[in-house]
């Protein structure tokens, strides 16, 4: 293939705006809210490296593993999610993958052909435009606000002939609008599925991250035309790489088919390092219990110092759980503008346009609270509104 | 999608037979010569545990990672990739894979569109032959003899009109050949590919794996029409889960963005593990000794109680390294029906015809030799010998 045809080919694709800025903005002289990484101090080191030794006494911990993943993660797994979902899964139910994100992506090479319409949300989780562009697919937006995707819209489209084969949904403590799906709009969610036939994929990183209560049943716990995706990432460690999934049974063998040949097989090691923190329930009860209070309370600090400093001039979405709070101007300032600003007063974070599809969000954006302590955001809340001063004045100068 | 329509998608992809072969012949009373399994024994594992702790003194290594790989990484695969191919390569020219099979499926969506013609090897490696499959490609088949890729015969078919995008060799210690491919060839099919203006993948996992001396120049050293991937598996350990590419740059920068959708990453603690062990060129080494001694000692006593049992009736490809042996019956009788013999004699073996393309192998059989010490082997060559003895009586009777 010619330079010409191979960028031809890769023009519909294009880098991740979000990774390409966290280059920019990795300084260490700036407070970067614009990752999604989970504090390293809160990822259990000494635990892993004990896991890991353990692991590493069993020759099975180095070899080739099964393509769906080492039955006993699968098996624990299973029973985590069995409770969440109300009813028991096998271990045989659940696929094993390298990070939720090869889950999007191999179930886009399952459920998807070219053209074939999915329904993502606007804001949406940048990294599943990439896979559903990637698969060439017609991307429809529907909006979602502080109850997460508006189902009503959703309806509308579908009563005017829509006819999507998937609907990708973060539904808890969304990326990047933070907000929760709420139990109404996941029953209606779950009926239209039945009723028009298509897939949903609940997309859910982040549910074991909650502040105040849990956030409500799962859209897998109402419909059986879910798969469910989800992630020890922000849990345990992105780069035990592990992620899974679990739905309908031929939908997860077609996948377990499709990831042969994609990698043959997940790393033994870590996910034997997984299946031995996930077991370990007191343990990881502990943990989650102090992840879920400290980055509460980082929230909680975020919140309260911006909404301090922007006063009137900006309102921020209540935070229930997750890693991000998301900003809207009520001035008339482009947040990509003030990025540059920001970067030079030490503080980045993620244009809202980065996550629009359809949506002029040109006023937003998402912050994450989950990297630093309550003091350095603090100082970041205060760098941002100097920012954002600075830039209303220069757009009006 | 009804499930009507999903098997119709997914009728065009198979389960890799050796993958169900292997599960059909994991029984402890069984012999298995079927795997493609590094002995567990020589995988470094008290190496790999010191380098874990290590690496895990470090928050690095449970974050988020680059998408082409750790550079640490990157910069050891460079170095080593460099004297290999005789010119300088940067840690920017490698990309980091979730093994090599990631490598090959990247490669495909990026080089390939459906219908896409692609040249394979025949006999050829199967995990291959599910990427094109899954790529939707058409698959033109050229024979593999003792020297590696008939490349007289490709000529002839590109003299004719065929015009791949892609032509795929396993160039050293052919999967399931055993054979290497030879200089001339070599330099053969690197002319051509400057000539007709396809891509080269040389897929070389098994290179480092010599028995008497290392194998010719790599393709990639001979045309800069050559992606070039490779792996630790087989000499590390698969669970590290690290495969690499190199070649075309504008190629490699399509594949991390096709990769930043497929997975994000790959593991940071298993990057850093790789990157320890292969940047301790004294214990690596050494290492590489004693598996190259090892591994050509097993093929030897193979290989001679194959011969010592079979005579006339059985002809064993030269192994000059890797993990398998070749055999071909001259005898009319079909592996596959000899397989459930073997294994009510206590051996398992692959068919040749798994591995068929176009060809009839239906007398050949992929023996692995790198599982089993040298009298367990002696053991498999008898029970072998009589499992054939047995199918042609039946046969004949």
């Amino acid at each position: 293939m010619k330079h010409a045809a191979l960028s031809a080919r890769m023009g519909g694709l294009r880098s991740s705006a979000i990774r390409d800025l966290l280059t920019l903005t990795a300084r260490p002289d700036v407070i970067s809210l614009a990752g999604g990484l989970p504090d390293p101090n809160f990822i259990p080191r000494e635990r892993i490296s004990r896991a890991a030794a353990d692991a590493l006494g069993d020759a099975s911990s180095v070899q080739y593993g099964e393509t769906s993943g080492l039955r006993h993660l699968r098996e624990v797994i299973a029973a985590r999610e069995s409770v969440k979902i109300g009813r028991t899964l096998e271990s045989s139910d659940v696929v094993v993958t390298h990070g939720s994100q090869q889950g999007l992506s191999l179930l886009a090479q399952v459920l998807l052909d070219a053209g074939d319409t999915v329904v993502v949300e606007d804001p949406a989780y940048t990294g599943a435009l990439q896979v559903f562009r990637t698969a060439q697919a017609t991307l429809a937006a529907v909006p979602v606000d502080a109850d997460g995707m508006d189902t009503e819209v959703l309806e509308a489209k579908l009563a005017g002939g829509l006819r999507p084969k998937v609907v990708h949904t973060v539904s808890n403590f969304h990326n990047p609008r933070g907000s929760v799906l709420s139990l109404e709009r996941r029953a209606h969610l779950a009926k239209l599925a039945d009723t028009y036939g298509f897939w949903i994929l609940e997309d859910d990183p982040y549910g074991e991250l909650y502040f105040d209560g849990p956030p409500p049943l799962p859209v897998a716990a109402l419909s059986d035309r879910v798969i469910r995706l989800s992630s020890a990432s922000k849990v345990l460690a992105p780069a035990l790489r592990v992620g899974w999934l679990h739905g309908d049974r031929r939908v997860c063998e077609a996948v377990e088919l499709i990831k042969q040949g994609a990698d043959l097989c997940g790393s033994s090691l870590t996910q034997q390092i997984a299946a031995d923190l996930f077991s370990d329930t007191a343990w990881f009860d502990a943990h989650l219990d102090k992840l879920r209070a400290s980055y509460g309370n980082r929230a909680k600090a975020l919140v309260s110092a911006l909404e301090a400093g922007f006063g009137d001039s900006a309102r921020f979405s209540p935070v229930r759980g997750g890693m991000f709070c998301w900003m809207e101007s009520l001035e008339p300032v482009d947040t990509a503008a003030v990025l540059d600003v920001a970067v030079e007063h030490g503080v980045a974070f993620v244009p809202g346009a980065a996550f629009g599809v359809d949506a002029d969000l040109s006023l937003a954006a998402r912050l994450c609270f989950a990297t630093y302590p309550e003091t350095v955001l603090e100082d970041a809340a205060r760098k941002l509104c100097d920012a954002f001063r600075d830039a209303s004045a220069q757009s009006r100068g």
